[in-house]
């Protein structure tokens, strides 16, 4: 037998990853909406959203009030992504516990994502890190384009180590690899897991951000499994892309990644089918077909 | 790193799994421009059609015209499907010189699909067998819903074993185990594999024919790599899917199959690229957009 975790645990990026790409706007209730079904299906972290300017990203203007309204629930996490130290003080007075903040590995994205070198980035993310952990947040801190980059940058194993080694030496207790134009494959997921892990050593959890453009979404989690992540971002219904990624797909989604895992004996305390109906609703909302397998597998046998 | 091998073989069967799910019929002539366009684009072996009664599959009527008109290569195989000891004197008589045929291991899609019973099947397929190898046509056995059936049927892999015994002492060059409804998973996957593999020994190869019903149709494919298997079927823009089966979806695409090994380093002598246009020009044929990853990844970037 292949050799797999008993357990995993999913973060759901959909209402953050997933909606900051969309035109339609969402309101604070629909957000709850999609959250509560998240919950019910026992989705146990969800970003729920991103403390970011919304000039940027008008989607996501509402996350302030979205978390005053949130209830806590035994065992979820909620989470936000914030870009900023200006982000890290309003997810603070916001109550937020958990928190995700990311850097590209990549020259090219960073400086046209951010107008940001490599070097600026680092500077810029580590106070943010320090403010965050020094108030009692805990921190996943992300390597964007780990995998390869929308723009043709380089990203050579050694960047994403070095970067890995910075956040690991600061405390964060997560670090994201993300493959955000989704262009890694099984090989290359193993190795830059299994370097970062030699890094950085085994204190710190590794997890992995797999955007499925090519359809290696699922064998690229099944690489980081074996390369023992225990932890993996997915998005309801497949959600997702990058605004500034040519081509760039969606997250794998939720409910296919814990179907897959399930069907692996790999525990995930998700009820997929449940899930399945949450993408068709939020597939009629959107008023498209979202990339989800098995939604529309069940669909098609309803 | 994964323990992948340096070097695989890919059978196209986009012109029998594929067509034969079509409703429009093609000509000779567009077969063979097909065919020619596979060939240029370096695939090795090629299932072009089938000897079936053409009450059943008409898109498959011509396959003996087709073999005629077919012009050897070096190093390529053209292989055909039977599925009764007339289609193997058809192909014989036509020349060809590989051949697949194939039972259910599945009682319930094998009374459905073909009227027999496991045993029934088991005596039907024997002197298949015989009669191709005792004329030097090299045989590829298969065992249809190998990971899972379509109907609900059961399908203990000790059942697939001993049909897999069955076919290799009979002296069958390969063993193909196919996911005909796309039910497999990366676990059940290596643990068929692995023990066929224990039961027949190393001296007859394992190929795997995987459908994409659920979407994990190329972590399948990593995980039958990393279980020994060096021979995958495929099919040109992802055709294909079962009459007979509810819901199952096509084949993995032949360029993302391609793609993907390439990229995790895995030799396949294919030009995935050129594939990408060939599948293009079977959607415009056929008028729908096919299942293809990369053909659209590059169809977007052009």
């Amino acid at each position: 037998m292949l050799t797999l975790p008993s357990e995993i645990l999913i973060e759901d990026e959909g209402l953050r990853d997933g909606l900051q790409n969309e035109k339609r706007a969402f309101s604070i209730d629909e957000k709850l909406h999609f959250i509560h079904g998240l919950e019910a299906c026992g989705v146990r972290r969800i970003q729920v959203g991103s403390f970011v300017h919304p000039k940027w990203v008008p989607q996501m203007a509402d996350t302030d009030a979205l978390f005053a309204r949130l209830t806590a629930v035994p065992g979820v996490v909620h989470t936000a992504l914030v870009l900023n130290l200006r982000g890290v003080e309003r997810a603070m007075a916001a109550g937020v516990r958990h928190l995700s903040m990311s850097i590209s590995a990549s020259e090219t994205h960073s400086l046209r994502n951010t107008n940001r070198t490599l070097e600026e980035s680092k500077r810029h993310i580590i106070p943010m890190i320090e403010t965050a952990l020094a108030n009692g947040i805990e921190v996943r801190a992300g390597i964007q384009s780990a995998l390869g980059c929308g723009f043709g940058g380089e990203v050579p194993v050694e960047r994403v180590c070095e970067i890995a080694a910075t956040y690991s030496t600061l405390g964060a207790q997560e670090i994201n690899i993300a493959d955000t134009a989704g262009l890694g494959n099984p090989q290359s997921v193993f190795e830059s897991v299994s370097r970062v892990r030699e890094v950085i050593g085994s204190h710190t959890a590794i997890s992995l951000h797999l955007h499925d453009t090519r359809g290696l979404g699922l064998a690229n989690m099944l690489a980081g499994l074996q390369a023992g992540v225990r932890i993996f971002d997915a998005a309801l219904g497949g959600l997702g892309g990058c605004p500034f990624i040519p081509a760039a797909a969606g997250n794998i989604a939720t409910e296919d990644a814990a179907f897959a895992l399930e069907q692996m004996g790999v525990k995930t305390g998700i009820d997929w089918q449940g899930l399945c109906g949450l993408a068709l609703e939020m597939e009629s909302l959107l008023g498209r077909t979202l990339p989800s397998r098995m939604a529309h597998v069940l669909q098609k046998a309803a």
